[in-house]
């Protein structure tokens, strides 16, 4: 195994920036760490380009499984490339998902449009997998899937389920012409409590930016506006709570 | 008005130290800021020590109701003291809450046993005003509701309904001799999915640590163990996201 012991070698300041959005787009890859996350990425087939392993961990069963793409690195580096204080010493740098376009929509799917925190958006995709939704599309402005803080928020359900980053008009299109109904989440004169609405099994529901709610070119395309009913003082609620409350309020269970 | 320009004045030196907990519980005032949050504490009646603004905000209607209590700061304070990147000039120092005991619980609680995280501590204290529960308590050991990332997750909803932290065997006592039927959320063999429970209007809703769920001692003394089912390959749902999925499921809306 090649073993890594400067913090300045060429492969380790590359996988330093995958912490950037950008550089996560610019190669594919995204880097994940820790045992629970990588068997993940391994039971759900996830595409390995490099393991990196601290001495302790050369014996493991993943690194011996994927010994022609693992590299030993010092527990200095590990520090360097970790999120959190005591790192256990494995990390992987794997593909990102769903490259190929999606084309077709069924069951029930959560679509984002300009969800910005990377928290909202990682707590989203973890309670659709919770859920059981079929997927979670995001608009180009929302937060990207792989930057570390929405990572952190996902918990793995990123294996679990299909996750897309769209154009709105593209995704809606999409949606109608697969014959789903979409409900997007947005107080308004016309909008129907949650409880109301009859329980379907092919429907998409639409969340909003935390600041502004759906935009307009998407609230016009909507089957129907549904909303939360504020019974306290509160404004408004947080998104990813508001998306949980919906997504098992719309289930059959 | 007095007037301040130094960041090394004694007062602003102990305004900067309310960002830790410790000196909150000490000196039973915390820091809030801009206009909004500020607004909502005046019209919640809500104890002010202190308001600071900066020089544009002088005749701001607020700066006048308490000139007996305000001064003036310079931008380069008001950014030190600030949470945001451009703050609107105008601070207050006013008392935590409820420092009265709670005697008696009456409708619908929210009571939260070691969760740790600031941002789930004040989201679920969002969700709970949104829902119109009658209040949350925390234990000794969940995050403490003053605290600067508690405060921007709460969005202002700490004038909106009681919020106390207590011991929690002295919480439980207190919510059983007030005939409130105690409800934990934990997943085991008894436990029962939280739909199938029949409405009530009086009771307290408990969620446990994120890692460890409920401590054994309060489990014991639950009337129901009630969880949320898992469709899909989650392991878990985040504990503000199943909050407030069970705060709303057990309403009668």
């Amino acid at each position: 195994m090649k073993y890594i012991e400067s913090k300045k070698n060429e492969d380790i300041k590359q996988i330093n920036k995958l912490s950037s959005t950008k550089y996560i787009k610019k190669t594919g890859t995204y880097l994940i760490e820790g045992f629970h996350l990588i068997q993940e990425a391994d039971a759900n087939d996830q595409e390995f380009v490099k393991l990196l392993v601290t001495e302790k961990q050369e014996n493991d069963r993943l690194a011996k499984k994927y010994r022609d793409i693992a590299v030993g690195i010092s527990d200095d580096i590990a520090e360097s490339l970790s999120e959190t204080k005591t790192p256990q010493g494995i990390f992987a740098v794997i593909k990102v998902q769903n490259t190929e376009p999606l084309t077709d929509m069924h069951g029930q799917w959560v679509i984002l449009d300009d969800v910005q925190d990377p928290g909202n958006v990682g707590t989203i995709v973890r309670t659709a997998d919770a859920a059981g939704y079929a997927g979670v599309i995001t608009s180009l402005n929302s937060a990207d899937f792989y930057q570390p803080k929405v990572q952190r928020s996902m918990q793995g359900s990123q294996f679990h389920l299909p996750i897309y980053r769209m154009d709105m008009q593209d995704v809606l299109k999409l949606a109608k012409k697969s014959g789903l109904k979409v409900y997007g989440s947005e107080v308004n004169d016309r909008a129907l409590p949650y409880k109301k609405l009859e329980n379907s099994e092919d429907f998409a529901l639409v969340m909003g930016n935390e600041a502004h709610g759906l935009s307009k070119e998407v609230l016009v395309q909507m089957d129907e506006n549904i909303y939360i009913p504020i019974l306290g003082k509160a404004e408004s609620l947080n998104v990813a709570v508001a998306a949980g409350i919906l997504m098992y309020g719309l289930k059959a269970i």
